[in-house]
């Protein structure tokens, strides 16, 4: 017991991925099974998500049957797809019909037409009824997200009867905590948590202690919806029904963890314009287009600025020193915008910016730029000042950066609430809007003050 | 039953700040605690949140006595002391003593030295005992995360013993999923999950199904690789123990999704130099101070571009398309980079980018930025080229735009990587370093060339 944590990652040796790619070089595959053999799924699917192509192809074969499905479901989209498309047909129906059901809807669209008839085909009836619940069900829905493994019980038994029930069922489905209480028709009631259940006589009967109507959702509540649920009320898990209030599965706060990882994901990769499925060992012609498109989109975005510079090429002809300066006044306009855009696009996301508090969020943004562009501009003037020597051009850069961070923090709270009304996810386009109209008001106004004073 | 979840918030009506707004500012306390009445802490806190100061006093005070303390550890540090320092000390000190033990280690070193002793002094022995506990380690450890909280039982007594103990015990601490197996000097051996234990016969030891040194971490782990271990191998609990094994308390499912949430909103607002304890409705003046230490260092990183430029005054004076054009090159160096960078951040974060596929990473992206550096410098020099009519100032935009995108993806992997190894999080000063390497480079190789070629 050396380490932190009961984690085989986490020894003080050097990461598992130098470990592998030595014995993976040499074909020791005997040390390689003996790593192996100690990991779970998902420390299996970082592992080969860290390695090049020809390395994860050698690794991928080493793998035992068993977890195959395991570890494919918890691979990334574009790495489960490089290895998808290098196994054997038979192989990946074998793969998939292992694979939990909530895992294998998600990865069903990503097969061929021809392998996916054919797993269909190879389930038994019971499983391929409950994928096909699942499917029914978008992705990115509670729907898709539960699990439709649940144990649920009348409300006129005893307790007596409930335990003997469990009993017979073992091995109970994985992270149960509590039991759902459903009618004759199927239609959720209530649950009744298993640490009650033993706390309480025996002779109690589930009604008298479940929890009635608790902690439910609909199955076409988005994930988004149901990991703000988990959060607030810190459940352990919860009820799936769908429109009739009939019992179809149900979430953990494991299956929460997920989303709430894949979210944090998604959000940091999309402020550079990127998928969250990127691979990070993906080839380089797939990762080049994929990114050509933000590349592109920035290209408009700043020939539109260089345009408004454009306007001023007198100025610029006869003050060689404005070309000089420019990108100051258009940089702190952009840094002031994307703090105040940053917490407004937070604020709206956990529902604390809202029509009745705008105007007030609005006025403090900008007094904070105010004072932020007064300040600062002092110190930019002393500096021009020293610089080029001409107080013309210090009070200009020194105005024009007033303006510009007033217009960057109010900008900061208008462009997300203005998105958020067109129904889109702020977070992606706001970054890249801001920084147009930092630029652009930073240039109009340093040359356009330079142009009216100076010329 | 109209609503998606089975929680009040997400109801088709308006959002929980507007519709209290109106009876806050009526002074309609009635109304008010019908609704507060519904909501647990973590909604309260977030409520609280969303309003200026003097209508979340006047919320504040409608607050129950008995859900204060947990509303206050919920809430943000900075919003916390916004509500503290308009206490009276008997009700903070009152407040304090109702919350649990982790949470009111967080909150001890903000308060006031005479409020924080007062506090000891009131809190009874027990309580103490844990609290001094819980203090003893570091924020960010799994030591605070834990709570004190926990059952253990002997490895060798029956089902029956455990059950009868737990019917005793009742209620059960929140969350409990399993239950801690210890020796006679309290070190750990493994733990028993409750369902394992009901789905047995009664006769069964614990030492017989209990699970072996299963998932512990060590109290001076950092909460990154708990919630890391959680992940990895969906626990719903830990038991953690100190440096002899010796059990000291246990960790949810829960508190992890606490410590996740935390950590993506550190990472959101730390690329903007934001805080994460950041209040939305903060007073004007802290706000503008706390942002102005990143518009500080933004702007020596800009006017160290700005210098670079003025090397080049004698080329600017002479062509004056080369001041309109500059913002293009280091603008999509800036935007390559950024994507290579967080792709790089991300994959140390996740253990993927270690010494021995390093190499291979930097060669892809750089390969990766050649393909899209030729592709778009082909339009900007098309573009160019019909603007201003002149073949040298096309070829030579669109030969610093290949060389500045090189740059950007060779940047984009060696910052964060140098970064990690000197021990500093990348995710804060890599963009800052990125941007300013990429403008240094795009201005240098434009201006550079122009200079070589065309004056």
């Amino acid at each position: 017991m050396n380490s932190d944590t009961a984690s085989p990652e986490n020894t003080a040796d050097s990461p598992l991925v130098d470990q592998i790619i030595p014995y993976l070089k040499a074909g020791d595959d005997h040390k390689i099974d003996i790593i192996l053999s100690d990991l779970h799924p998902a420390e299996i699917a970082t592992l080969l998500e860290s390695l090049p192509k020809a390395l994860r192809q050698k690794l991928w074969r080493l793998i035992p049957d068993g977890v195959e499905g395991d570890v494919l479901s918890e691979l990334g989209e574009e790495a489960r797809g490089s290895i998808l498309v290098k196994m054997a047909d038979a192989d990946v129906v074998a793969a998939a019909e292992t694979m939990a059901v909530e895992d294998l809807a998600n990865v069903m669209d990503e097969l061929p037409v021809h392998i996916s008839e054919a797993l269909l085909e190879s389930l038994n009836y019971d499983h391929r009824k409950r994928l096909e619940a699942s499917l029914a069900f978008a992705e990115g829905t509670a729907g898709r997200l539960m699990s439709t493994n649940v144990i649920s019980v009348r409300k006129d038994v005893s307790i007596t009867v409930v335990l003997r029930y469990l009993r017979r069922l073992k091995p109970l489905p994985h992270h149960t905590d509590a039991l759902m209480v459903t009618d004759d028709n199927g239609i959720y009631l209530g649950k009744l948590p298993i640490v009650d259940a033993i706390a309480e006589r025996p002779e109690t009967l589930v009604a008298d202690i479940m929890l009635e109507m608790a902690d439910w959702v609909r199955a076409t509540a988005s994930d988004q919806d149901v990991s703000a649920l988990f959060d607030r009320r810190e459940l352990q898990s919860a009820a799936v029904v769908d429109e009739q209030g009939k019992l179809l599965g149900r979430i953990t706060v494991n299956d929460v963890v997920d989303v709430i990882l894949a979210k944090a994901d998604k959000s940091l990769l999309a402020l550079a314009g990127l998928n969250e499925e990127e691979d990070l060992f993906a080839p380089v012609l797939p990762s080049a287009k994929r990114r050509a498109i933000w590349l592109g989109i920035n290209l408009v975005t700043v020939f539109l600025a260089a345009w408004v510079i454009g306007r001023f090429e007198e100025a610029l002809d006869k003050i060689v020193a404005l070309a000089v300066l420019l990108p100051i006044v258009a940089s702190m306009g952009g840094i002031a915008g994307s703090q105040t855009l940053t917490l407004t696009i937070r604020g709206l996301a956990l529902s604390q910016v809202t029509k009745s508090n705008l105007r007030w969020l609005g006025n403090k943004e900008m007094a904070v730029g105010l004072l932020n562009g007064v300040a600062w501009s002092i110190v930019v003037a002393i500096v021009t000042f020293a610089w080029f020597q001409d107080t013309g051009i210090a009070l200009i850069i020194a105005a024009a950066m007033v303006l510009n961070l007033i217009a960057a923090s109010l900008s900061g709270v208008l462009i997300p609430v203005i998105l958020v009304r067109m129904a889109i996810d702020p977070a992606l386009p706001g970054p890249v809007i801001l920084t147009t109209v930092t630029d652009i008001i930073g240039f109009l106004s340093f040359l356009g003050l330079a142009t009216l004073f100076l010329i």
